[in-house]
């Protein structure tokens, strides 16, 4: 009897559209492209933040492209809350491997997060650093990445720059931090960007025009790929005479630098 | 007579599938949206890197949708060598707003670079700059960027992460470089990520494996969006055991980290 060793599966990176949570959805082959799409609805095994969400984006792929499986029968996990808290460098380890034993298995299992690339300013890292622990191969899939078009989009420096996540929610520790990150990009040229949740977008406005110097370049990005999408990059002394920032409904991208 | 304000264009930055130069390139529709697609075949004004591979590009794009103009006639303007050479950020200031005058006449003006999201390591970030300083809308289209996917694969840090570009050529400089970066990774958890000309693969690997610690894992990505992708992520250890990296041919992103 013949036998040949059983395939292994791979780990798909899934990337969503930016438009988690919005009133308007724009047609998902609006920002997906076609291999993305043919790639995901083969996938019936998945590990996600959040289940429910990734139900509502399969329904969205499977009105474009039959998927493999009703979603009622595909298998959802949800990573572990410790990692969506912390993220998954500051848990202490977390092994992601028994995530995986689908692949093992030879099935592709896919990641995906609410809304972008997982595993970039989202949670996921660790499920794809076991895959790689466990000899599988990974397949990064393109799809819309809210910081680099926000990058893009800014005319700050996009050949050095940083991601650093999110400012600490204290007024002083805020402030310190954003001089801190201001000393970085003017010494060395490195943009700086992070991230906050939309209803903070106001109070962050507001403690960067205090915090930071005029000349410095301060770029907010918001709503990318969306009708309402506004890219604003201005030097702080611009910024100081009244521009709005984005409202606190939309996530926004923050950028600085000389 | 009626007359109204004559409306202003905006500045499109336009991504491209990252198969530049290589003898393979899958269907642009596998990599680019088809929002991206029908935006970019209204186009009749372009700043390139390079006019030829702009053209080659829309002869792509037009095999899919009609384009607005025949190649021909389209306005194809490259950026100075300064900038092509030494980055937008290190030329001392380079004003690229004379460029955008077809912005300000009403046309859009579409920016884009070799391969991947123009401005994002690679020239162009000074027009998008003078886009802003000239009050003119700034619209990012979703594609293939390599430094995301590569860093979403690679298991790294993906909540806290540098792109620093090249590293120095020189040996001794290089490997200064290198502990440099490993030592910030250790000590902020940051992963840093740089490119490397492709016939430099191989001496970038040894170097890496002679300077690093055995404990830092090291990813290496090549080929991405390709169907020869490799995306291999290992302790500096393992790395140390004779494992290959990508060929001379192959473009590639490496990023380190704890």
């Amino acid at each position: 009897m013949n036998t040949r060793p059983n395939p292994r599966g791979r780990l798909l990176l899934v990337p969503t559209p930016l438009d988690f949570g919005c009133a308007v959805q724009p047609p998902i082959q609006q920002t997906l492209p076609e291999s993305t799409l043919l790639a995901t609805a083969q996938v019936q095994h998945w590990i996600t933040e959040n289940a429910k969400s990734t139900r509502a984006f399969l329904k969205r792929v499977g009105e474009v492209h039959a998927l493999a499986a009703p979603i009622q029968s595909q298998q959802i996990t949800e990573l572990p809350r410790e990692v969506h808290k912390k993220g998954d460098h500051q848990s202490g380890g977390f092994d992601a491997r028994p995530m995986l034993a689908a692949a093992l298995q030879g099935h592709d299992v896919g990641l995906v997060s609410e809304a972008g690339m997982p595993a970039v300013a989202d949670p996921g890292s660790s499920v794809v650093r076991a895959a790689h622990d466990l000899g599988l191969e990974v397949l990064p899939l393109v799809g819309p990445v809210s910081l680099l078009l926000a990058l893009a989009a800014s005319g700050l420096n996009g050949q050095n720059f940083a991601f650093v996540g999110y400012l600490p929610q204290d007024g002083a520790e805020r402030a310190a931090r954003i001089k801190q990150l201001e000393l970085l990009a003017h010494k060395t040229g490195q943009t700086q960007m992070w991230i906050e949740t939309p209803y903070r977008n106001a109070a962050m406005l507001s403690a960067l025009v205090q915090a930071l110097q005029g000349g410095t370049r301060l770029s907010i990005a918001s709503g990318l790929t969306l009708p309402s999408a506004k890219i604003q990059s201005h030097t702080v002394a611009a910024w100081k005479k009244g521009l709005t920032g984005p409202d606190g409904h939309t996530p926004a991208v923050y950028a600085i630098g000389p």
